[in-house]
């Protein structure tokens, strides 16, 4: 099996990558865990009718009670009070502290299963089992736990980690391709910031991928895995390196939230919200024109993305933290090589401005 | 000025004792933590209209705004449609992450805001300015934080260190004469536990106490903090010693479970409690009869504690953990001698049965 290790001041533990590996995972768990009577699941309606036989299948050959939990999927339910009567379905079933909770299902489910773990009797051990490409590449991996605010995404939260990911490449054959094709491009993100090798390496296999080859999954699963593990080995809380992983984020999320979270899927956002900075360091002349373009083919070979209604001046206010920052430089993620990208503070409103502006060219003409 | 340090794995910590300190708080904060621009003080309306000239004066003089955020009195606010009410309204005033909140009340709105600040944006610093005498020596140090749910009493929550605590014994002049006594049924617990020397201070000083004497008050409140500071640091995360903080708990929270939280304080059903443990204790010649009689009669100075109406089996019943545990033996804190306790895993059902018999006649004889 392969395995990549996750080391923070705080937390050890491996992302395990397999196909096939979610129809074992009880003996897994008891190798690592020890004997726990039960085991509590949080998943959707959806994902569990499509895999419970699979899953279930390892607790009973090891007679380990599995209890699930189902949240209805969508980011509208990731929310305090969802998790308030996820809590009250565990204290009800008697867990305790020494409780073991399962995140079976995309991103909204890890984040709320590794926030309902951060809280319930001030913090119990959790697994995260990702059932998307973009979950099992990045938002299973890093501690980061949380749900939406009315007033915004991801404003409560913990930075607490997982005892272990299992990453099920074969459990992708049930996703959307249009999914599939959103979650790569954190995954061209993360080359592009972190990896020219590995850039390299999607450009010759990338249409393979996209056809859900198996083992180029679970290749591209292990090295993408890799580099976030490394860069938040680096900064757990994300005070230095890990601000790199916002690589496209502050255009990407301004678009999702213009928008209101409807029409883009958030790797699709971030997709034009990495061709707005590659615009904005090609400007600057920090990134040659030729890498520049490397970039933006390989992100379209992920396309098309859907077109969306935004002003250039919506999306700049919506990039300014609050009100106050409005007339300042911000900070934000360039480009500088295939391979490499820096924090600067320095970006001022025109010149976000125009890259937005850039942008919004490009989405008119091949935004679908 | 008087400080007791919390040394724990993941904090270091001030608390500082001293009368009227509330008025230069703004000039403490700013020595501390440099300038912030802004701070969120979460309280109760009641406590604000009484203090709040106090608190003020200093913020204006060092020209720091502060944004006070309500939440009405009452254990039955603590839960987290609260903490969501509050984050939003953070949310909008435009708190980042490097905010400071202060809980400026009793432990229900320390432990609140506690929690709302291991949460907003994953965990923003606070201070704790705790209002009540159970606060000051109690809850307010120790990093526990959260709020309840339907199914028990902070089953949500974090550790999550302030990063100083303001115990002003002034603010105790405003407090009911009830809840004085019933907070320092908490020191003579701690007495009891842990600092034999306290103990006669205690049996020589608490009639002075109770009239509020601020010396006394000052001296008490830091002699509290003491033990317990010295308890946290050994074990944070309550997998040890700081299981001893729960000296009369076990059969405390009982009390105030079968009787809805409704009829007696905290303090008063913990007195109970430890009136209880006492007699297990004596019981099983583990505390000689002579030692006993010092801790009842300490105890009962702070009384008259009132009546309740509860069985001693639906007492028992909700000793147990859960419904598997009722036939087990269980996990007791019993006082050994004065200033010192152990944890015992042993104690069994009929055992813990007659204590609660025991402890049902006094509390026939001596409630009121």
């Amino acid at each position: 099996m392969r395995s990549v290790w996750v080391k923070t001041n705080s937390a050890e533990y491996p992302v395990h990558i397999q196909p096939n590996l979610l129809g074992n995972l009880a003996g897994q768990i008891q190798l690592s865990y020890g004997k726990t009577s039960s085991v509590f699941v949080v998943t959707s309606p959806e994902i569990w009718e499509l895999w419970k036989e699979t899953f279930l299948a390892s607790f009973q050959k090891q007679k380990l009670d599995v209890h699930p939990l189902f949240v209805p999927p969508g980011e509208r339910h990731k929310r305090l009070s969802t998790v308030e009567r996820l809590a009250e379905e565990l204290s009800r079933a008697g867990a305790r502290r020494d409780t073991l909770l399962v995140a079976f299902g995309g991103g909204v489910i890890g984040d709320m299963t590794g926030f309902l773990a951060a809280i319930y009797m001030r913090g119990v051990r959790y697994i995260q089992v990702p059932t998307t490409y973009l979950a099992q590449i990045d938002s299973s991996v890093g501690g980061k736990t949380g749900v939406n605010l009315r007033t915004g995404k991801n404003l409560i939260g913990s930075f607490h980690h997982p005892v272990a990911v299992f990453c099920d490449p074969a459990i992708l054959s049930t996703l959307p391709s249009r999914e599939l094709r959103a979650g790569l491009v954190e995954t061209v993100k993360a080359a592009a910031l972190a990896d020219a090798t590995y850039f390299r390496w999607l450009e010759k296999n990338l249409d393979q991928l996209l056809k859900g080859e198996e083992k180029l999954l679970t290749e591209s699963i292990q090295r993408s895995v890799k580099i976030k593990a490394e860069i938040v080995a680096a900064d757990e809380h994300e005070s230095g390196p890990r601000m790199l992983l916002n690589l496209g984020h502050t255009v990407g999320h301004a678009i999702e939230a213009v928008t209101g979270y409807r029409s883009l899927l958030h790797g699709e956002a971030i997709a034009w919200g990495i061709l707005a900075a590659v615009s904005l360091s090609v400007e600057r002349s920090v990134l040659p024109p030729s890498e520049a373009k490397r970039i933006e083919d390989l992100l379209f070979r992920l396309g098309p993305f859907p077109k969306f209604r935004a002003s250039a001046k919506a999306l700049l206010d919506r990039t300014a933290a609050d009100k106050k920052h409005l007339q300042k430089s911000q900070r934000f993620v360039l480009p500088v090589t295939i391979g490499r990208a820096v924090v600067v503070e320095d970006v001022t409103p025109p010149e976000l401005l125009a890259a937005i502006q850039s942008m919004l060219r490009l989405a008119g003409e091949r935004g679908v």
